[in-house]
C-alpha cells in the first residue's frame, strides 16, 4: 500500500497509538478530578499541553485543546466573532477556504455579520490589496488558511498580518494551519496571527483532538460551553487519549525545514514522472507547499482514477477528502474549467513517503489514464 | 484502589481500549476518503453507529456521534433553539442541571431567549405543575437531565415529556442522559423526547465521544458547522478511535435493569455501614439512582476529605468532577445549608464494583471523619 492521502488523515505514530493506549489503560482518571486518579490525569494534560506548545511555537498558557481542527477553528471564529461584537460587523475571509471556516463564516452572515469573501486568484491565493480594500475599523476578524488543503497554495501569514494591523485595529485574525503545521517553518507567537488552528490527526497522531493557540492578551468567547475545561474555553472532558497521542506525535514533529527538502523531492519524482503525460495537467501552484500535489487526468473522472488507482495499492483522494461527493468548493473558486475539476485527484504526502513511492505512484497514474481512456 | 467515581468517568473496558487501538493501527483511515483505506473506517463508523444505537434504543440514521456529552449537549439546545427561532422564544430547563445545559441556556439567554429556570426540589427534582406553568405555545426547547449528576435524582421523563406535548406544541424536549445511560432501562425513542444525548466515558468507554439521539422527523441545526461529517449535523473528522471504543463499551451495556439490582445493593451496604456514624448526613434522595450517594461528613470540609480517602486508596469526588474548585451549583439549588454543601462528597458506583468495595469505602469514610475532626 502506498498511502498518499496524508492531508485527509495521516498514519498514527507508533509511539502516539502507545500514548493513546496509556490514557485509556493506565492514566485513564478525569483530569478535573481531586484524586490522584485525576491528578496524574492533569500532570498527563499538562505535559501534553507543553509538548504541542513547543511543536507550534507558543507557551503552554496560549494553547487550548480542542476535540479536532474543526472545533479550533469554529471556536477561533464564533468566539472572536462574539468577543469583538461591540466593534463592528464586518468579516474577511476568502473564498478557497476549508469547509470548517468557510461554513462558519456562512453562519455569521446568516446571523448579521456582514463577510467578504477575497476572491480567489488561479493559484489559490489572493491580492494583499484586495484585502486592504476590505478591511476597516469595523472589521472584527480576518480568517485565512496558512496553506490550502486542496491545492498546497502558502499564504504568506506576516505579510497578511502586516495589513491586518495597519487596516483593521479592531480585528482578530485567525489562520487556520491545519495543513501547515509541522509542514512549513512558523511560531504561532511569530507569524502575527491571533489565533492558530491545528489538527492532531494531520501531524501523525490520532484523531480527535486540536488546539487552538490564542495569542496572549486576546480574549475569545468559549463555543462549546459547560464545565469550564481549558480555562473555560472549550468545555467538556478533555479527550484524553488523543490529546496524549498528539503531544507524542508534537514532540516527534522534527524540522519542518528539513522535511519540506524531502517533500520537494517527491513532488519532483512525481511531476518529473508524469511531465511527458499529454493527459496530465497540474493544477497546483508550481511555489506552493510541495507536499500537496493536485492534478487533473483529462477525460478519467475522479472517483473511477480514486479507485483504479486504489486498486493498484495507491492511495489518494478526488479533490478533499473533507466532503464526499460534492464538487470541490475550491477549485471552483479558482475557476479551473468543470472538466478539470471533475477529474482532479489530490496526492499528498507525509515526511514519511518515499521517492520510491512517488515515482511508484506516477507509474500508476500512467496506468489509470491509459486503462480508463481506452 | 477503590474507585467510586464513576460518574466523573470510568474505567475503560479492555475490549474497548482495544477497538480503540485498532482503530489506530489497523483502520485510521479518513472516513470521509473513497478509497479502501476511507472504507474500512467508514465500515467501522456504521458498525460503530449500530453498536451505540442498539444500547440506546434508537435506530442507526437517528443516532449521530460528538465529541461527548457536553458537545451532544450543546449541540441539542443551541441547534433546536436555531431550528425553532421563529416558532417562539422561551427555553424552559431546571436550576439543577449539569453545567453543560446550564451554560448553554445561560448563553441563549444572553443572546435574547428567555429562559425559564424550574426551581429545584430539596431532592433536585421539580414539580411538574411548575413546568406546566412555563410552557406555553411560545416555547420552543425544553431541557431536564434523566438522571443528576451530583444527587442522582431521576426524573420521571415519560411524564415530563406528556406534559410538554400537552403545554408547548412547538417545543423540542432535550433530555439529558449522560448519567442515566446503561444504569436506567430505557429506550431513546420510547422514552418521548425528541433529543438524547449520552457521553462514552461514562459507560466504560474513552474520552472523547459522546452521541446525540435525534428523533426520527425532528431538525435540528448544525452547531459544530464544516465539512458536514455526520449528515451535516456534526462537523470534523469523526474522532474514529472513541467511536470504535463507545461501540465495544455499548455492545457490553448488559442489561441495566440487572445492574440496578446489584447497584442497590452496593449502596445499601454504604448506607447501612454508615447508618450509626452521626457525622454523616445523607443528601442523595433515596428514591434516587442507587449507583450515586452524596453525603456530607459534619465538620469535614470535601478537600481533605478527597484527600484522606485518596490516601486510604479510595476515590470519590468533591461535590461534581465537572468544574474544579467551584461550590457545586446542583447542592446551592437545591438549598442545602453551606456548610452541608462544604463537606460533601460524591460517591459514585459502577456495575463492576463490589458489596466489599462499598464495605470498605464506608470503613475509610469513617476513619476520615476520625481523623480530620480530633
Amino acid at each position: 500500500m502506498i498511502y498518499l492521502d496524508n492531508s485527509a488523515t495521516t498514519q498514527p505514530l507508533p509511539e502516539a497509538a502507545q500514548a493513546a493506549a496509556r490514557a485509556m489503560t493506565d492514566v485513564w482518571g478525569n483530569p478535573s478530578a481531586l484524586h490522584d486518579g485525576g491528578l496524574d490525569a492533569l500532570e498527563l494534560l499538562d505535559e501534553s499541553r507543553k509538548a504541542v506548545a513547543k511543536a507550534l511555537g507558543c507557551t503552554p498558557a496560549e494553547l487550548y485543546f480542542t476535540s479536532g481542527g474543526t472545533a479550533a477553528d469554529n471556536t477561533a471564529i464564533f468566539g472572536a466573532a462574539l468577543a469583538r461584537r461591540r466593534a463592528g460587523n464586518r468579516v474577511v475571509t476568502t473564498s478557497a477556504e476549508h469547509p470548517a471556516v468557510a461554513r462558519a463564516c456562512d453562519r455569521l452572515e446568516a446571523l448579521g455579520c456582514e463577510v467578504v469573501r477575497l476572491p480567489a486568484r488561479a493559484d489559490g491565493g489572493f491580492e494583499l490589496s484586495a484585502l486592504e480594500e476590505a478591511l476597516s475599523d469595523k472589521t472584527i476578524l480576518v480568517s485565512c488558511m496558512a496553506v490550502n488543503n486542496e491545492l498546497g497554495t502558502i499564504t504568506d501569514i506576516p505579510a497578511v498580518s502586516r495589513v491586518v494591523r495597519r487596516c483593521a485595529k479592531n480585528a482578530l485574525f485567525h489562520v487556520d494551519a491545519v495543513q501547515a503545521f509541522g509542514k512549513l517553518p512558523f511560531r504561532a507567537d511569530k507569524c502575527g496571527a491571533d489565533l492558530v488552528a491545528v489538527s492532531a490527526h494531520k501531524i501523525h497522531g490520532i484523531k480527535g483532538a486540536g488546539a487552538l493557540y490564542v495569542k496572549k492578551g486576546v480574549r475569545v468567547e468559549p463555543f462549546l460551553v459547560g464545565g469550564g475545561q481549558e480555562r473555560g474555553l472549550v468545555s467538556g472532558t478533555e479527550p484524553m487519549p488523543a490529546i496524549a497521542a498528539f503531544a507524542e506525535a508534537a514532540k516527534r514533529i522534527g524540522d519542518p525545514a528539513q522535511h519540506l527538502a524531502h517533500a520537494r523531492a517527491l513532488r519532483s519524482a512525481l511531476t518529473d514522472a508524469l511531465a511527458d503525460c499529454p493527459h496530465v495537467a497540474f493544477n497546483s501552484p508550481a511555489d506552493g507547499l510541495p507536499y500537496i500535489v493536485n492534478l487533473s487526468l483529462t477525460g478519467v473522472p475522479s472517483q473511477p482514477a480514486v479507485n483504479a488507482l486504489c486498486e493498484m495499492g495507491v492511495y489518494v483522494s478526488a479533490g478533499s477528502a473533507c466532503k464526499r461527493g460534492h464538487r470541490s468548493e475550491v477549485l471552483t473558486a479558482v475557476h479551473l474549467p468543470p472538466e478539470r475539476i471533475d477529474s482532479a485527484i489530490r496526492v499528498s504526502f507525509s515526511r514519511f513517503n518515499t521517492v520510491e513511492e512517488a515515482y511508484a505512484a506516477a507509474e500508476a497514474i500512467r496506468k489509470t489514464i491509459e486503462r480508463i481512456r481506452r
